[in-house]
């Protein structure tokens, strides 16, 4: 198992005893806790309250495909993305998820379940999100095989391409890479493609697309995803999925992202109150100060992201990504070593690509931010470090 | 897919219009709305209040084997079965799952997983749960395959054998029926094992037991379910499962949980204000008005449940499970014929059994069930319905 609960740490381990200088620093995961603070700046005007009486039922509305989505929850999505102007909500249908790990899960399900030819190859381009080899092999599902690299990938037969963009670990812009014969389907995981990451360069209106509430305002423990679907059999195959595999998703949860991303969209306009300004700002400072610990030695590597009109924000922007691809300009496995430094981070072999590379959380809380710039500017040359 | 979603009726269209007359009264999934009255009548008792900046980790305790379970909600569960005296919960991991089902194939994953000979057999004793069968089938897993009724089940190696006690549909109490040879496993689903619905007449202690937050107070819609598990090794497995399925279960339905559970142990010994009290009475008066109407005429069949003494209520009580197993006395599709008097119910051959039989839902709304025994008490002679 790559990334969630291997470690024994977490942010509110990290400074027992009241000091830094020991703490493990968890830079694996990508919890999003950086954003706690403009909530707790807004006080109380996402505070959901919830009646012992309320949300008893499974259903929600029993005249949409996705019967267990709340309708206003589907509102508040539409909105969202009108909003900000990074999808296509038009005749599509909404299917709401435990975040988008079982999206991706029932996406999986449904084009493979239509497929004439199974098991359905599954591909991503290196360096790709780790957890999709997990998601695509551990219940062994003859329906569907994870084949790795998308740009190596010359199969003939039906296949599933994973499109992340931005892209997870890397953050660059991607389009499909599979030269597609017949039979090839793309799931375009847009975990990423809101404005404090990236320009909002166009609206996306691919076939099948999916977000995620924990990576939009930083509330992971909400477990709440949504897949925009065109193609209603696909859309039906997915709630069949969802339905067999937790019986609908948690309405606590609908709920209160409900409350959030409405909120979002309603002063995302305003900038001394929008979320987006604030998250984009902060992203921005982020990557500055990790460039300029970077760029003062001449140990590691990060990538070069264009810069690009935002329609969003109306103005060219840069790029900062909810993580950073660190590499070290040797030939060295960059994991263990920022490990012996108390630093945990994603290993870049786990993501099909060179151990010289990592994958590193910018989403930690500040504190940990701080810790972790602080060790990187020490390691000013990887030879003191033992192999 | 049996069961959910396939259904353009609710309760809330259930009387469109104003009239009940022609309404379409689907008994088909144990939507348990029929405790809704309780948790109404006890105002705001157990109202939760989540702020903006509350529960946006994915961790909840990075020290337990189950990271994404909320502490809080680990106590509470283990003082409501210590109040119940329905299951042991010592020395026991504790897995949370969104509802009972994500668990269920959590379990059939840990298992099978451990077994060096694959696919593992999974079996159940007609009648069984009918989504057992979508469980173990829908994502064709190498793992694991669905071999039908436990009790024909004569195939040489490795099993695992799911028993329900209290049994849904047919409400009896249960224990396993292979002959076991070595590699046999149990998953003990315990949903129904509640005072409300049968006597506690024994503490269960088993390797691995299931629950269901939706069964024991009515609060489907919150998806929260939990494992009692003795093999760490099987837990961790589990825990790997809800890990890349779903990274974890809502926080805010693990908040709603605690809240809940530890209202029901607060008031469980105070009759007037005990769920337990309210439930076993709503049950009994049900199962006694479905009896009557049965016994009116010669047309039904229902189980009898031997009284016995409950160790919770400190008496003798009678059995009145959530769902009613009802018969006809000739060889007819049940299912079908309450189907043409607008009730929809689950029939027997979905649950491995008969079509004489089907599996109606105990726990609809109050309306919905005065419908559904008058509906039931005009069928006098079954001749009299077109095959």
């Amino acid at each position: 198992m790559v990334g969630f609960g291997n470690s024994k740490n977490s942010d509110s381990d990290t400074y027992k005893n009241g000091s830094l200088s020991d703490a493990v620093i968890n830079l694996d995961q990508g919890d999003p806790t950086a954003f706690q603070e403009y909530w707790m700046k807004i006080k109380d005007r996402c505070t959901v309250v919830i009646r012992g009486w309320d949300l008893m039922s499974y259903f929600s509305d029993t005249t949409n495909v996705c019967w267990f989505l709340e309708p206003e929850l589907a509102k508040a999505i539409k909105a969202l993305h009108g909003a900000i102007g990074n999808a296509a909500t038009e005749e599509r249908y909404i299917v709401v998820g435990t975040g988008s790990s079982q999206l991706c899960q029932a996406a999986l399900f449904a084009l493979s379940s239509v497929s004439e030819v199974k098991p359905v190859s599954v591909v991503a381009a290196v360096p790709y999100y780790s957890t999709y080899v997990e998601e695509a092999s551990y219940v062994q599902s003859k329906l569907y095989e994870w084949e790795g690299d998308a740009r190596t990938f010359h199969k003939k037969g039906p296949y599933i391409e994973m499109v992340t963009s931005p892209n997870n670990p890397d953050g660059t812009i991607r389009e499909p890479v599979v030269n597609g014969t017949e039979g090839g389907k793309v799931i375009h995981d847009l975990a990423y493609y809101w404005p404090h990451y990236t320009p909002i360069t166009r609206r996306h209106d691919h076939d099948l697309m999916l977000f995620t509430f924990s990576k939009i305002s930083g509330h992971a423990g909400s477990r709440i995803g949504w897949a925009l679907v065109k193609d209603v059999e696909v859309a039906k195959k997915m709630v069949q999925y969802l339905t067999i595999s937790s019986i609908g998703v948690s309405k606590e949860s609908q709920t209160r992202a409900t409350t959030i991303l409405n909120e979002l969209t309603k002063t995302c306009r305003t900038k001394s109150e929008s979320f987006f300004e604030y998250g984009h700002e902060k992203m921005k400072s982020r990557w500055e100060r990790l460039r300029e610990v970077v760029e003062s030695g001449d140990t590691f590597t990060l990538p070069n992201y264009p810069q690009a009109f935002c329609n969003f924000f109306g103005k060219t922007i840069s790029t900062s990504p909810a993580f950073a691809w660190l590499g070290c300009k040797e030939e060295r496995d960059l994991a263990s070593l920022l490990k012996e430094k108390k630093v945990l981070t994603r290993g870049g072999d786990k993501c099909g690509c060179d151990k010289k590379y990592v994958r590193v959380s910018m989403l930690c809380r500040d504190d940990d931010f701080d810790v972790f710039l602080h060790r990187l500017a020490t390691i000013k040359d990887l030879k003191c470090i033992e192999p």
